[in-house]
């Protein structure tokens, strides 16, 4: 399996997925994963798999904040801890399983992979829920028989628009033909793109010309956050071609989430959702752009799975990066440089307390 | 996988399950083996792997109390010797496959995967067959996608019963709150249980209170023998909790066979019979076990194939025992002396004849 | 995967299964290949496989005579050159995939495998097309989940049509029990077999008693070319056994081309046409032959991918040849002759220019 960063927050559910008092299996860097709302309320995260005969506990029963395993009745404290085993009274005291630092914001289900002590919520990406009130949101997922990262690749090189979506989003060949902007960022890349003289593209046409703009932040572990809309014609311009304010935007703007979230090796979940602002479009618009990208994201998995598979069969087949790439490279570069770091630090000596 | 005692008897189908003159294909401890009745009625078992270029006897054709493989037409004798190759005189002598004991007992089919020399039929563990006159007994079987061993634990732990089955079964809480009396057997663990002051379980309910009692035996390789039977309130404690007579039940005494056997590698089939003794009930009640059984073998089945695939994912990951796993344990380690005693005995030289 | 030749034509597909301008994804020697005929009616074998992020070019867009990759939108050449990259000027040196010699032949697409410099359009098997005006041809494809080699064998011994086709070829015992002729050919063994005094076998009855002759050649890599027909009494005693002219059967010739292709490890591809010469029956004999076929192919594939199940559960087990298994041995010590002779040829210096 590829190397990811642990200490980051991945996407493992809608926070709707979650029923109250019903534990939800979920699956993360091949680590089995239960998450489930107790009755106060708290969200618990714990590894799946009971200390007992290794059962998953996903198949068992809230009991207050408690979960009982119940293939042999073990019961579970939030924090990982046995709090009773039926039949016995002493409980050893390594009779634990791991627990997760877990959050729900922007309605989704995050769980911290690395190291407890440095979970920090300011680490969620700042993606748009779908109870945001400036936002008209779809939403859905798709399962991949591929590796995480080659869908990061995927959403970080967007001049495949021009080809695995010439019939969905309609971007043209000028597309691929330029390069977008691009500005590493502490914990990613930020792309921006102008488009001037257009009318636009198959999600937000324009009668008149336009200067139509999109920008997208790709966050550890697999985040895309991205927006876009339409300007008066001349705004590139008169920007030098740099960033304009979101609420400048004349029409078109919409907002969507992305989260890629490798389930195991060669087995991925991607969530998204996407919609217009309140002002520039309607459920209509929503429902439009969720079928358009229904086409589109399928257009991705087919080519994904069907790269996997020739990957498969090419053990020692090397890529060959193009200029389009300088945005896969420097988030690969920023993954690797991470994950060396993390097991680096995994291997140091216990601080002294 | 998992290692296993050879010099036993395994169970390898139902014996109405062998058509006359009709090749049967079984798995044993990962070995293919066909089992035909002859025409004289001898039962035949025998590897399941030509010796001329590997094709499965089992899609063979029967000839007397011959077997011809239906590739090229080599005739194996009941011994496994090639008695006849097609276009060629001479057979060498070296052309045989291997014959397996094999024994029609108590309506199952038995195969002795051991030795044959040591092959005792006083080892076929006295399981009470379909065509029994004292009982009425329904019957099935169950394919699992887990190790036979994790199947064996489960019957080995009836603490289970509390949390896998507590919506079929209907044991309470004080079920796995109590551990039962463990006697070692030569070759298994026998279990025994009073319920005092009762009104029974979901199979047997009386309406005035009672003392409920359960026994089994299960033994090598992985067969359980179970009767349960109501006594007057009192016996229990009249004959200090030891075990009653069968014959002294007042009601509801019902028997079970269950067999346990390992197909291949987290490969297994479970056959299992159950039903009431004749004057403790009749068909109708019979149906309503099997009824039940149908909802708690699915039940098992459930939670062992999930346990089997964490623990698939989980290498290194270590079981806990608990104060009910005695049983377990007891078994546990008759099976590892007894396979590491034959393996010891089968790297020894020859006897001198 | 066994060793195969690789300087040999191998069946790709039929011919009609390429549509003009559409890639056709083939897998041979489980090298993943994609076959494409460009408008100019130029026929191109490529490597499956974009150099850029290992996309199958399969899901590509034929582009004139050149092949698109619909992942970022690399162009190829048909020698495999890449012509252009979106959004970038320089092509590196390197950036070409392998490309194939192919060839449309007898209405079957064959590909060269090994040596290109070696490809000679001579060594293709003279098969007989689909469209050869002197026979009436049924056709079809089959999978196999089993290795090429086992089809091979299978076709190298026809005893087996005593029993495995006792129910649909009709062969009877006499036809395991007396050997074919053989001769040896530089690629490949050339079998016959005269039957006297018999009524024809299924495929071809006669109401007189006549002398039935059949011949074939088994061919390097994996290629069958039978013809039979039916002779006056007396005719193979005449020619002391030794082939008849074709044009000298009074009746009931026919011509079976059929074609083993190794896709990857135990996945095959079993191509096959049968049918009469015109003047020894119609289309409707042509089709009652094709279900008779389809039975008997149908036949082959149950016991060969379960002789394939058996070998894979029999690490170490040894074949035992009979009789008649001499073709077999022939062919298979040919194949390994020529195999060993590739590797070595392989490992040569650089001859010097």
């Amino acid at each position: 399996m590829t190397a990811y960063v642990r200490n980051a927050w991945y996407v493992a559910a809608w926070s709707h997925e979650l029923e109250a008092g019903k534990p939800f299996p979920a699956s993360i860097l091949d680590e089995p994963i239960v998450i489930y709302r107790g009755e106060s309320g708290r969200m618990v995260a714990l590894e799946d798999r009971c200390v007992h005969r290794l059962a998953p506990l996903s198949l068992g029963r809230c009991e207050g904040d408690r979960l009982r395993c119940m293939y042999h009745g073990l019961l579970y404290d939030p924090d990982g801890a046995v709090a009773a085993i039926p039949g016995q009274d002493l409980i050893p005291k390594n009779a634990r399983v791991k627990a997760y630092p877990v959050a729900d914001r922007h309605d989704w289900v995050w769980v911290w992979m690395g190291d407890p002590a440095q979970a920090d919520l300011a680490l969620i990406p700042p993606a748009v829920g779908l109870s945001d009130p400036d936002y008209i949101l779809g939403h859905g997922h798709l399962d991949y028989a591929a590796e995480a990262q080659l869908i990061n690749d995927n959403l970080l090189d967007f001049s495949h628009l021009t080809y695995v979506h010439a019939n969905s989003f309609g971007a043209g060949p000028e597309f691929a033909e330029n390069l977008p902007r691009l500005e590493p960022l502490e914990r990613g890349v930020r792309f921006s793109r102008w488009m001037v003289d257009t009318h636009g593209q198959s999600s937000r046409k324009s009668s008149v010309p336009i200067d139509s703009y999109m920008t997208y932040d790709f966050l550890i572990p697999g985040v895309l956050l991205m927006w876009s809309g339409n300007y008066p014609q001349g705004t590139a311009k008169k920007l030098d071609f740099a960033a304009p304010a979101l609420d400048d935007a004349q029409a078109g703007v919409t907002f969507t989430s992305q989260a890629v979230t490798p389930l195991g090796p060669k087995q991925s979940r991607y969530f998204f959702s996407w919609g217009p602002r309140v002002g520039h479009g309607d459920e209509k618009l929503r429902d439009q752009l969720m079928t358009m990208a229904g086409v589109a994201f399928g257009e991705d998995k087919t080519m994904i799975e069907a790269q996997q598979k020739v990957i498969d069969r090419s053990p020692g087949a090397r890529i060959m990066p193009t200029a389009h790439d300088k945005g896969v490279t420097i988030f690969t570069r920023l993954v690797e440089r991470l994950a060396k770091a993390e097991s680096s630090a995994a291997s140091l000596p216990e601080k002294v307390a």
